[in-house]
């Protein structure tokens, strides 16, 4: 059963385009500004290193509360927050969910940092 | 006169590693969540983004406030907190100051998103 919460892909609709580049609309900027947020936050920044640094691609719920010294439920809700934002999937196999980057949320983030092309 | 407020430069310390390469550190992850609240904001993201693409490499603050409607000290907040984040640095010359983006700041946001190397 997948866990996605059936929220638009907020990576589709402009990949990569550096900041050095052509200027936001408001839109896109709000949209952005909500991953941002969900970055923003140190926990949810090791969740997410924890599961993109997963050996295998994916990192079952039951690995990651053992690190921080937070109840699970906690921990389910900084990774619902990430999951919202785009940035990691989850699906749930037996008894626990196995979470995964999004890869194309993160080309997009990398992307948008990059320096300009050299002209 | 530089504007700078003389916060460390927060990213020399950590360049460029990606989120699915080495762990993060508590303290790393509570810095760099500090970047990702600065970024959190469309507003800031629409300012970063004009300093960024800036032809010539930097912008006057006069050419910063026409396109929002805010104030101008609501614009000269939002310019400080991308500075105290790193992300921006800003010099006074005569009336006006001129913000440019740092880019070592956005290339190790980059790198933080950057895939894999292949193995």
């Amino acid at each position: 059963m997948s866990m996605s919460l059936g929220i638009e892909d907020v990576t589709a609709d402009r990949c990569c385009a550096p900041l050095s580049g052509p200027l936001l609309g408001e839109d896109e900027a709000a949209e952005l500004s909500r991953v941002f947020k969900a970055l923003a936050d140190p926990v949810r920044l090791r969740l997410l290193n924890m599961i993109a640094a997963a050996s295998g691609g994916e990192v079952c719920v039951c690995d990651l509360t053992g690190p921080f010294d937070l109840t699970g439920p906690t921990i389910s809700h900084h990774l619902k927050v990430l999951r919202q934002a785009g940035l990691i999937t989850g699906e749930r196999r037996g008894t626990w969910v196995y979470y995964r980057p999004v890869p194309a949320a993160l080309t997009r983030l990398s992307g948008l940092f990059a320096a300009p092309a050299p002209s």
